[in-house]
Order: C-alpha cells, then sequence, then structure tokens
C-alpha cells in the first residue's frame, strides 16, 4: 500500500524506535525525566524560544497555549478553514470558556488584514467577547500546504501589536514551511508569541507535539498539561523519538516537497483531474476530480483497489500527502494507478 | 430629542407603571409569585408553546435556550451577524461550553441551506464538535429589520429535521415580524422547538424576555435562570409591566412599521443619502452616506445637535428604529434634520 | 398567615410602590439609567467601597464577584454549610471553571482559621488548582444569624494577605450584622475586598443585590453582568425600590432582632423545644423537636394549619425568620401556635 | 537510592522495552494501531467489562470518564482525602463546569454511607447542583493503602441505585486491591459503572491509565480523549508496554505487599516511629515521627543522606511505598537507614 492519507501515518524510524530502546527515563510528575528535559531544550532552542513544552498531540499543544495566552471569555482569532477550527472538536470553548472567531481563509491560506481587523471586536463594550488571540496555521493544511510569505505575517504582528494581542502559531508542519522557504524555523517563530509544532507528521516521531515561547508562558502550558492529564510519567521514551526526530527527520523533508511537485506534474496532465493550485509549497497535492459520473468516494475506493491510499478533507477535493515512505518509484505508480482509474471509469 | 437609537429605548407606558404599582406579587423563589405565573401562561399561549419562563433579559433568554438544548461540547449553529453572536459577548461559550459556528447571513437575513448543510458537521467524527441547535433570527436586526420568508423556515426545519437538531428562534421584535406577515405569531413559532423574544424593545416594558417551548424544555430552563443568577424574587412587578405591554402594544407596531416606510420614502431622495434596502419590513431604516468627507460619527453628532439620535451597529452605516414614541411629525422633524446636515456640511 | 419561612417573602412597601410608579428610568444598556446610577452610587457609599453594581439576586451577585476575584480554574474557598456551597447550584463551577473547596463551618459560622488554613493549596504544586478567594458569610444564615466578632474577621484578613488572596463577603444580611453589633455597615466591610449584599430580604425591595467594591473590580463585575443577562434595560424601577429600601427599612431591623430574641424566649420553656442555640444575634431563630414521632414535616403541616408557617434548611431543624411584615402580636400567636401543636399532637 | 517516594517512579521493565522496540504500529486517529487494540480489549476482559479506552494518565482517565458519565452543572460526590479531588487540579470543574461536593473520608478510606447519603442533593431543587455521580476510591491512596470491604461497596452500589446514579471507582492500583483480597479484579469491578486503573504505577508500565466500562460509555470517553488533546498517534508503543505490565507484572505485586507488611515490621518498633495503622493491606507504609524537634521534612533530608527517598502527602506523614524495584534487602537498609536517622537525631 503506498499510503497518501497523511503524514500522520507516518511510523517511527528504526533509529527512533533504538532510541527508545535505550531511552534513559525518570518520573516526570517530579521533573526528573532527563530525556524530557533535553527535548524541551533542544525544541526551545530549534525555535529560538525561551522555552518549551512537550505535548500529547496536536490538538493538546493548541489548546493548552490558547489556554495560557487566553482568560476565560476572550475570543480566538482563527481562520474558517484552519485545521484548530475545524478538527479539534472546539476544545478552546468547551475547557476554557473562549469563543471560537472564525475569519475566512483565502486561497493561499492567509487571513486578510481586513477581516483580522473587523474581528477583532471593541473590548470596551460589554456586549462583546474582547479579542484574546490571534491564531494562524503555517503551512497552511487545507489550502494545500501553502506556506504565508514572510512579509504577511509582519503586517499581521503589527495589527496584534496595535491592539496588544499575542501571535499564536499552529505550525504544526513548521519545518515544512522552513525547508520550503530555505530559512530556519527560529526565524519564521520570530514573530509569534508562541508556536506549536507536531513531532508525529513529516518527523515520524510516535505522537507528540511541542509549544515555545516566553518562560513565564510555557509555565502556564505545563500547567495547563497537568489538567488535562497530559502529564505522562515516564515520558522520556516518546521524547528519546523526538529528539531522534528534530535530529535527523528535518533535513529530508526537502525530498517530500520534491516528490509532491513531481507528483503534482505528473498528475496535472492526466484528463479528468485538475490541481487546485498549481503552486505546490510542502508535501501535499490537492486536485478535483472532472470527469462526470466519477465521486471522489468512488475514486478513492478504486485507488484503494490499485494499493494506493488518498483522502478528503471536504467535498470535491482530493488529497494526497508525501512522507519519508514514499519514493519516487512510488510517485510514478501512483500517477499510474490515477491513470488506470481514470481510464477504467466510464466517461 | 427625537430617540431614534433603538427600540430598547423605549419607556414603559402610564398603564404600565399603573400595573406596577398594584402588581399583586409574592417571592418567586418558591413559586408563589401569582402575577409571574399568569405572564408566562400569556406568553405560552400566544406562541402556541406548552409553556414559558420569563427572563432578564434577551441575552439570557438566548443563553438558557440553548443551555437548554445544548449538552456541552455541541455548536450552536447561527448567522454571522446576528445579535447572538455579536451582541452577547460569547456566553454560551464562556458558560457552557458550546461552540460558536457562524456561518454567512445574506443580505435579507437568511442563513442558506448550503451555507447550513456545510456547518452541520459529522457527529461521528470525534474530531469535530458535534450539532446542537440551529438559531435563525427574524426579524432580521442587522438585515435591517427584514422578516424570514416562511417558505424559507419551513426548508430549514426540514434540515434540522433530517440531522435531529432542535431550532432556536432569536425573535426579539417576534411580533414586528408578526404584524408585518399579518400572521399571528404563533403560526412563526410553530416551526421552532423555542422561541426568545423580547418585552422591552418595541413592547416597552421595562425589561425581560420570554422563552417559549415544550414543557420539559422549560424546566430546564428554569433551572438554568436560577444558576445564572435570573430567579427574581417578587418578580410580578416586571410581569405585571410585561402583561400590559402583550395585551396593548402590540397590534400597535403597525404604526411603527408605516412609520419606518415613511421615514425611508423622505430620506431616500435625499442626495448624500443611500438605503441599504430597498424593502422597510418592520420597524427599522439603514443606510448610508454618499457624501465625500462625511463621516458616520460626525453625521451623527451633528444629527444629535439638531435633537435627533441615530445610531451605528457596523461601519459606514446608520440605524434609525421607529418606537411607540416616535409621532408622523417627528420623521418629518428627523427628514428635516437629516436634510440640514447634509447641506451644511462641506461638500 | 404568620409567614416566617423566609425573610425573602418581604412584600415592598407602599412607599417603594410608590417610588416605582414615579421613577426615573433610562436604557442601563446604554449607562443612561439616572436611578440605576443613584442606587450604585448610595451602596458603594453605605459600605465605604469606592463603586458598587446592582445585579437580579444574591446568587449572581456571589457568582459575578468570584468570577470577577478568580481566574479559571482557581479554588473558592467556602463554607460547607453555607448558603453560597449549598443554594447556589454551583455556579461558579459551571459557569467560570472555578473550584469549590469547601472547608467545615463552626457552630457560629466562623470557619477555624487552622481549616482556612490547610485549604489553601500550593500554588506552585500543578497537580492542585491553586487558591483564588476566601469567602465568609455574615450574618450566617445556616448557623442561626449569627454574626462574626470583628477579631475574627481581622484574622482570616491576616491570613489572606499572607497568602495574597481577596476576601469575598457573602453579606446578604450585611445590615443585620451592622445594627446587631451597632457598628456601620462600612466597618464590617473594611476588612474585605468585596461585599455582596441583598436589597430583597429584610429591607424588603422587590428582587436584587448590590456588589460593592474597588473600580476596577465592580467594572469586571458589571462586565460579566452583561455576560450573564442580568443588564436590565429600565432598571430603574427596581433601583428605585432599592434605594428606598437602604433609605427606610435599615434602622428598624432592630425590631427584627428585638422579635427574634422574644420569639426564642417565648418557645424556648415549651416542653419539646429546644434551641439550636441561646445566642440570637439577628432575625433568626432556629430549634429542634424533642417529642418522640412528631417529625418536622409533620409539625410544620400542623403549624400551617394554625396559619403560621415556617420552613427547615436542614434535616430535624425548624427555622423561624422575622421581618417588618411581623408585629409583637405575631409573636405571641405564633408561641401559641406552636404550643397547641405539642399539645395536640401523640406524646 | 531506594526509591519508596511513590510507585510512580518504577522504570519499565526490560521486557517492555523489548516489546517497544518490536510494536506493530499504526495511526490510531484513524484507529489502526493494532496493539492499541489489543491492550484495551486484554483490559476489558481483565476487568470484566464490555470494553476499555486507553488514557495518558490517571488524570486523564478520571477526567474522561466523569465527564463521560456527568451532564454540566452536576455533582461528583467524592472523599475529601482522595487523590481525585486532592491532586487532579479540580479538572472535572474547569473542563467539565462539574461541581466537586466532597465528603469526609474516613481512616480506613471508607465514605460513610451517612455522609453520601447527606451529600446527594435534591435534584428536584434548583437551588442544588443535582448529583452526577459518586467516586469510591480502591485501595485508598491517602489512607495508606486500605482496601474497602466489599460488603461495604456493595451498601454504596444500592444507595447509587436508590438515586440512579452511576459509581466510578478510582482504581489506580486496582491490582493491588484484587491481589490483596486474593480476588480477580473483576470481581471488584463487577460493582461499578467503571473503572479507571493506572499502568504506570505498580504495574511500571512508561505511563497511561485505562478506563473501562459499558461501550456506549466508552465511546464518550473516546470522544472526550481526543477533546482533550490525549488521542496518541502511533499509540502502539506505550500500548505494548502496557500489555506487557497486564501479562507479567499483576502476580507479582504480592511481593510489593509482603515487603509493606516487613517494612511496617520493622519499623514499627523503632522508638520515635509510630505506625498510622497497624493494618498493612497492599503495599505503602504511612507513619509519623515522635521525637520532639524532629520534623519530617528534615527527616527526609536526613533519610536520603543515607540513600533512601520517601515523601509526605499530608502534614506530618511519612510514606514509603513498595514496588518491584525494591528488595527484601532494600526493606532492611531502609529499616537501618531510619534507626540511623533516628539515634543520630539529637532528642
Ligand atoms: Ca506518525
Ligand atoms: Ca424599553
Ligand atoms: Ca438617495
Ligand atoms: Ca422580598
Ligand atoms: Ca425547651
Ligand atoms: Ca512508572
Amino acid at each position: 500500500m503506498i499510503d497518501l492519507l497523511s503524514d500522520t501515518v507516518t511510523l517511527p524510524t528504526q533509529e527512533m524506535r533504538q532510541a527508545m530502546f535505550v531511552a534513559e527515563v525518570g518520573d516526570a510528575g517530579y521533573d526528573e525525566d532527563p530525556t524530557l528535559n533535553r527535548l524541551e531544550a533542544l525544541a526551545a532552542e530549534m525555535l529560538g524560544k525561551e522555552d518549551a513544552a512537550f505535548l500529547s498531540s496536536g490538538c493538546q499543544g493548541n489548546l493548552a497555549a490558547l489556554l495560557a495566552h487566553c482568560p476565560r471569555g476572550h475570543e480566538v482569532i482563527v481562520g474558517d478553514r484552519s485545521d484548530l477550527y475545524d478538527f479539534e472538536a472546539g476544545s478552546v470553548s468547551v475547557v476554557g470558556g473562549l469563543v471560537l472567531h472564525p475569519v475566512p481563509t483565502e486561497a493561499d491560506g492567509r487571513l486578510s488584514l481586513d477581516n483580522l481587523r473587523s474581528a477583532i471586536r471593541d473590548k470596551s463594550d460589554y456586549q462583546c467577547a474582547p479579542p484574546g488571540v490571534i491564531v494562524l496555521e503555517n503551512p497552511h493544511c487545507q489550502r494545500g500546504g501553502r506556506v504565508l510569505p514572510a512579509s504577511y505575517i509582519k503586517e499581521v504582528r503589527e495589527l496584534a501589536d496595535e491592539h496588544g494581542l499575542p501571535l499564536h502559531l499552529d505550525g504544526a508542519r513548521i519545518f515544512n514551511a522552513a525547508i520550503a522557504s530555505t530559512k530556519p524555523p527560529a526565524e519564521i517563530a520570530e514573530a509569534f508569541d508562541s508556536i506549536m509544532f507536531s513531532l508525529s507528521k513529516g518527523l515520524a516521531a510516535p505522537f507528540g507535539s511541542m509549544v515555545c515561547g516566553p518562560r513565564p508562558f510555557i509555565d502556564r502550558v505545563k500547567r495547563y498539561r497537568k489538567l488535562l492529564g497530559g502529564g505522562l510519567r515516564q515520558a522520556g521514551f516518546m521524547a528519546s523519538a523526538g529528539i531522534v526526530a528534530l535530529e535527523t527527520m528535518v533535513d529530508r523533508l526537502v525530498e517530500d516537497h520534491r516528490r509532491a511537485k513531481l507528483l503534482a506534474e505528473e498528475i496535472g496532465d492526466i484528463p479528468g483531474i485538475r490541481l487546485e493550485s498549481p503552486v505546490i509549497d510542502t508535501n501535499m497535492v490537492f486536485f478535483r476530480l472532472e470527469r462526470d459520473g466519477l465521486s471522489v468516494p468512488n475514486f478513492l475506493v478504486a485507488l484503494s483497489q490499485r494499493d494506493v491510499r488518498m483522502g478528503t478533507l471536504r467535498e470535491g477535493v482530493v488529497r494526497a500527502v508525501l512522507h519519508y515512505l514514499i519514493s519516487d518509484d512510488d510517485v510514478d505508480a501512483t500517477a499510474n494507478a490515477i491513470r488506470s482509474v481514470l481510464q477504467a471509469e466510464p466517461r
């Protein structure tokens, strides 16, 4: 099976298994797990922030970060096609009494300055939930893995500053953004008060995410980690895999990006396939079917019969995600399988 | 001062003061206030529902109703230009751990069926907050007091039924909608599981709202009323005014509608004034200024210097609300004041 | 009916009805109700605090005050026999994500310093909800209306200061405490950061409570008032009655206290009646039945057949509450009715 | 270092590391982790319940279980010396709007039937938060690891049934209770609607807990798991260790119990040491110091200088916890260290 469903399906590398096997661990409940502490220091350093915390998932990372930023009753300004808004069960409202305020997501993943500006409610008006934080997503998953321009981020930072608002980055795949723009991740992170990134997607650690930011903020994140039940006892096993992920899996993301472009090129010419965007910034390819009578679900079934798995995030759009388990040959085989499906299906 | 800021500025009538003066009251904490019980029975009957509860405000009415409909973590699907979304401080998220899910509001106050359909998340997907309730607003305040067509409400009801969702009406001004469509309010309310309407807007009671619906639902509303601190001891004073409001102030709303049309006609031709909509369904007139250099704040100040007060709900739009304290002469005087402002202001 | 169920059953005086009849009111949603503003200024002045806010009930007053004191996840340290813990539906947990931490209530309404001290959790330990506020109740309702000694309050204030915690007073009946100790209420309030008192109990206003404290705190209280739906439009009607309550009903509470002592004396010698406490500080008398086979429910029914109503707050204890509608003759008649019940009931 | 601080300090066994090294894993976000599924099936079977869910910690297990049992605003009736009340940051109030209702914990860990009964508030009274669930802890950590009698559990079950309440067991160390009473854990679990037990304490898995119960309940638990960010991607690593824990580490707990008794015997006679309880049911020994001038903190420091670590859960009481890393010789050495401290310290 060539599995392009998501980069979350990545399995840990042999080196990670080895690292877990010999990991030095302790009781993190008493702050005595040396490997956890090493991972948190490494992540903070790589992102150029004062401190970092290991959380169990991207959801938990974003949740703890937003709780740490916003008092009860404040608004989380976020894109309406963001993973945070769509796939995290509204947890900031449930857990923290925060109000989600979605703004339209542009085709390239930006939230327009105008839309952001009108989403910032008047904090002196008691009829309104006051603004609490602005959240960007980079790269933007539902917009095809597009990377936000540095100049745009700078403008949003200025807007946030005007209103005294913190700026959080859902940077689940921030290393993909960094590799794509040939910048160190710390340079992207600089404009943000806090960043969440995932260890278990392209980086292939078993699970977990890191939240990076100033020390007092990270202290609050760790308090919420405990409250959410995310304080892991002998956390060093996961941390050891995370360290391997950060040390060995970042630079090779460039391969995933190259293969995503390759796949886009190979399938872009197939009659009946229309790419959502000609621009492929990172490791994802989104496309639509333009064949009457061929639905996405039927297409996905036919594809899986040819040993290729893809998925769909929203109606009518197919997504293929590249990752370290996919080779150049797999890309060719995938293109062939798509051709085969389109030839086999009645026109 | 001709006060067109809102119909919330209405003062109680002399008959209401008289009713309060002689009101028979008791301790509602022990369910012993006869006048409160009379008001709740009257409201239920008028809206064609099994039972009703008196709440302190429209905010509290909507809040208690939505808490009574939705368990923790469910979504409230609501218009992005609704008063509930914009002016109730996100209270359903803060108090009840509910997730606000705004959908685009059409120019006439409808939420399109397509947009509603895509806002209903897959309840079997643990990544998503499951849908909890759909909320419509009728008449629609921020869309100029427009009244929703019965056929449209019927379609939304069918969509809600398909998904097993309750349908709530923010009917703060439902009697305006009823008068405008020459239907009894119960006929509008019929398609909804629950309705909130206000006593203190066009109906001029000092404050308070009613929530109407099935008895077990109203019992839950009353439990939340107590939890929110909205259980009023000798509530009969307010209830007595509410009874007068329902008995004497409904039919006369037709006058406010007539005067709103009159005002729209009179000012629609003034150069520099553009009506937001040529259609005036109820008691509001929204317009924009088309004079370079004349901002809405400056316009409102100049108007107030001519003893007329209006307000603005969103950038660039002026709102005038008609109510029982405004006469035909006031409408003329208002149009004259606007003319005077536009003549005086530098072109 | 001689109604001793509670002082919440008090009906507004004729002077209050008159004040409501002529009340000058405005739209408090735009901060334009002059009578509301007068009441808030008067309450602040009487309690010696910078500002005050009118809330719909004692529940809402305590709720808004505690939300304004405590961020999400903090503990409310409160007596386990307090009205706040027992009769306010746990609203601070539901609405605000606060944790109720009850401590044992002594027979005289105090919370012992030792018990308070051990209830203050280590705020550096992420396993624990950090302390947020200490709440006292004075007079203490479930402890027979007992008044807290000034020296005790001073000690609690010092403990709170040691830990940097705010101190809130549930002073629903604070004027009873003031009258009982012949001190101005501001002298009692001085040790507290905030005080809630009720207008509708002994003071006989229709409903409502006041929260008093520093201005920035009261601003937060008012924000929560709006969020809870407790922002009342033409609030001046209730405010006008509240002003009469504060101006005319405070000094006469001394009569209620005298009659409570009188009632205690008259019934203390009746065989089969045992007073809970020989000390009557304010307007309540608690007693137990010592007659085999005579249950409290049966006693209350027999009493009501003799036109006297009392109630019970917890198993085995009867409560009688004195208020302005009860005369000296009513006290005699009550004692006679109790004697009659005890004679009639089979021994 | 002989580490008796807690059984959470246990390190995974070599067999667990081996199992993790070769674990078959998949993306649990798509329910494709075979090892996770095996662990959940095994736990359900061992506890005699229909289904089970793996959570990241005991805190998260209890939290998800109580959220799954109780709608918003209900009370969690729980011991005032329970770990859930003292060491889980009040998370059920913060996350779920539930109200914690602590009742006194008896010396042997029971909550008396009388106290439970009076903690069940009248659910028809809107002034009260309605009861939602009763929670027991077995063995009882803060009461020295005492095991609840089966007859007592049966009585609580009957009380719960009378009131239609679910009964949850915080059985973090339920296998210790099972071993101590020579019963299968399913026999203890039978009386409960749901059980949480820990994999990372005596059983020595790296981290995690299991919640067992009926399938629809476990489905709700899994939904909350996702919401809390506890959905772990390639969860099979931890699950593989958990399976080894359940298969290899349960029966040997009898050794920890034998050594706890041994330690109690050895130190019970040391002058200056007083055991909290002569009864040692499981793997813990609690004792007090009866030497003037020797404080617990000083004692713990002196002990650590002799390479023995213990801890304290509440003022004046020392706790030693036995686990698989502690041998008979360690017990002797520990007793000697204590003797040495008491001899060295000034009398
Ligand atoms: Ca992965
Ligand atoms: Ca009004
Ligand atoms: Ca025009
Ligand atoms: Ca009263
Ligand atoms: Ca006696
Ligand atoms: Ca362990």
